[in-house]
């Protein structure tokens, strides 16, 4: 694995790495490269990987840069003990409104970047994830955790209750539950966000790469146009009335349709051979 | 159980059996009646019961007609080694924007007409259910898994994302459930399927016909018009903010309450004695 | 545990107790205050608990009552052998739609009420909760239910549809599994409850209060007017689509992060003592 860190472009040794590089040079994270994928590591570990704004703008910058580019994959980890603690008090407590809403909103920009690029992207959690932290696994496409992670909502124990973080938290797991995150602040084991739909797979800790790689080489199958139309529609009609969500999905499947990668993909099956994605 | 070919009236030997039947002498399923439910079967093994225009027109005509009907339920099932493998590609590959969409709309109508028809609709699944066939499964009211069934939305490795299929198997599993079918294609097992809620019940695969019956049987007791104005309301509240839903539901229910089966369960439970459905 | 009877202030030793004190004397509920807790209790056992007008009157100003109050929590519960049988058809099979529809409206801003007041509520079940019984236990924010209890909603056996029931247990448990409750009417049991998310806990009959009590006690650390919006906040945004829920969260969130908890909380953790919430 090499490392990517945007503006050092000359230490880039193929077209295809260059393409994640920015114009920024990255405090709070790491960057890399690794065939089809591209890993973002949280990297404040001696700050528990916490969200300060400028933690936030770093990833957003390095998810878009990321969408940009023709990797077919993200991986999102976290660096040292925890995958994250969540936003960082020391940057919240000074701000007013106006100050914690600009935050919030650069926040929730980052998770809809998430959503929005066409790569599949996948939490790596080991250790705590936590408030906004969680809410970055909630909002990962698929994520997962080794056994040693644990997730909560702890604003609900505290001062601070953790609005946004339920917000992708509570379309995973049902109400209830959500609801128990939310108040009483407790973490819940992996073998828990499991059974509760918050993460995909759980394994032991020295399986955790190997896991994520085995997934994300799963789910990044097939024709990217396709795929990208596909991730960015699902999200589009999840939370709507069946009706609403039909609507959508038949015009954008129609569409879909007509592109090469479905051509090909037809064809091939009908013609029993192999596909080759044009994209 | 007895044929029911619509368009063979002379070969139909009882009133009831007769409501079923229809102008349509049917080429890709069978429809019988067997007491109070209609069981319509998919009939293109060879083709693994993929659904061309031809095919979701039938099961359409089928539907209705069984919605038209004095029955109580209606039986999904496939013939065959698979229950459905989804669309017909030999019958998209050829279409253009329209007529895709053409298809897919017609797709769409059978599933709303799943969820329209005041029978209870359940889903018989052996073998594999893919794309269009899952969202038959997850579609139907309930379903009754064989342990060799299996579960996917294949699109997502392939050519042509399962934009569609996705939108009720979205209504029945969590989210990052949902985006692991989806976009891995991935199989998932009968056990799965149960443990995420995209069945009621998986048994061995030669208990799979008296488990239908017997759950079928439990979920068509009382009164018939409170039945079926409670199944098209379930669907019509779902998926909404839960002041709408209630809103919809309590205008319902009062409704509901000067119905003779409202009348005479309520009657029935306060003179203790069995009621006598009129409907 | 003292009782606490509306109109029976000078019962009351207590400045605590005497703020869930309202001028109703009760009928069919029990009202007690232990530290910082209100329970309330339904005490028909001889109609099963069942919800007359007279008696969802009476919860709905205890509920009130309660949420005017400086209590932390409730917890509802119910007196005899089961927890609640749902409507009480004694009422209802006299009224005229209108008289169903108010029925039904009261018993709405019941639940409303339970999701709108500051406090947390849990459902204390033992025994059956049935029909707007179950109701009351998919609305309450939490609940813990002895092995002994049992969940259904029986108006699809019988004549009237529980169309009002449905509407939180479908935003507690899958789309399956809602649609076998409501059609079959077939009871779970509280494993099964827990399984499909309706409970948080299961435990032996006997572990039952003090497992209330631990959960409560859980779910009501920290600041109190934080936690207050927090809950409120939560119901306003299930249940719609993603980016809307993110649109309310975010103001909310921006808000509260200058309140009096909020900033304790902060400069607690950052000066590394406990807080002391000013609320």
């Amino acid at each position: 694995m090499r490392e990517v860190q945007p503006g050092r472009g000359s230490d880039l040794d193929s077209a295809t790495t260059a393409s994640v590089a920015g114009m920024t040079e990255y405090q709070h994270i790491r960057v890399e490269r690794t065939g089809e994928a591209v890993r973002i590591t949280m990297d404040r570990p001696a700050r528990r990987n916490s969200l300060s704004a400028d933690h936030l703008t770093e990833l957003l910058t390095a998810f878009r840069a990321a969408g940009d580019s023709d990797a077919t994959g993200v991986v999102l980890a976290g660096a040292g003990p925890v995958f994250s603690a969540g936003h960082d008090f020391g940057d919240v407590a000074a701000r007013d409104l106006t100050g914690v809403r600009d935050l919030l909103l650069l926040c929730t920009d980052l998770m809809r970047t998430v959503h929005a690029i066409p790569q599949v992207v996948i939490a790596r959690v080991h250790g705590l994830a936590t408030a906004a932290g969680c809410q970055l696994v909630a909002t990962c496409d698929l994520a997962v955790a080794a056994e040693s992670a644990g997730f909560a909502l702890p604003g609900g124990k505290g001062g601070w209750f953790c609005h946004t973080p339920a917000v992708p938290v509570a379309r995973s797991v049902g109400r209830k539950r959500l609801v128990e995150l939310a108040l009483t602040g407790d973490v819940i084991d992996a073998r828990t966000a499991l059974d509760w739909g918050l993460v995909n797979r759980v394994v032991p800790d020295a399986d955790l790469d190997a896991t994520v790689d085995d997934l994300l080489a799963r789910a990044t199958r097939g024709s990217r146009a396709s795929r990208a139309l596909g991730k960015q529609t699902l999200y589009a009609q999840l939370d709507r009335p069946e009706q609403d969500a039909y609507a959508l999905a038949v015009e954008v499947m129609a569409a879909a349709s007509q592109l090469p990668g479905a051509k090909e993909g037809m064809a091939a099956f009908l013609e029993k051979r192999s596909p080759v994605w044009p994209d």
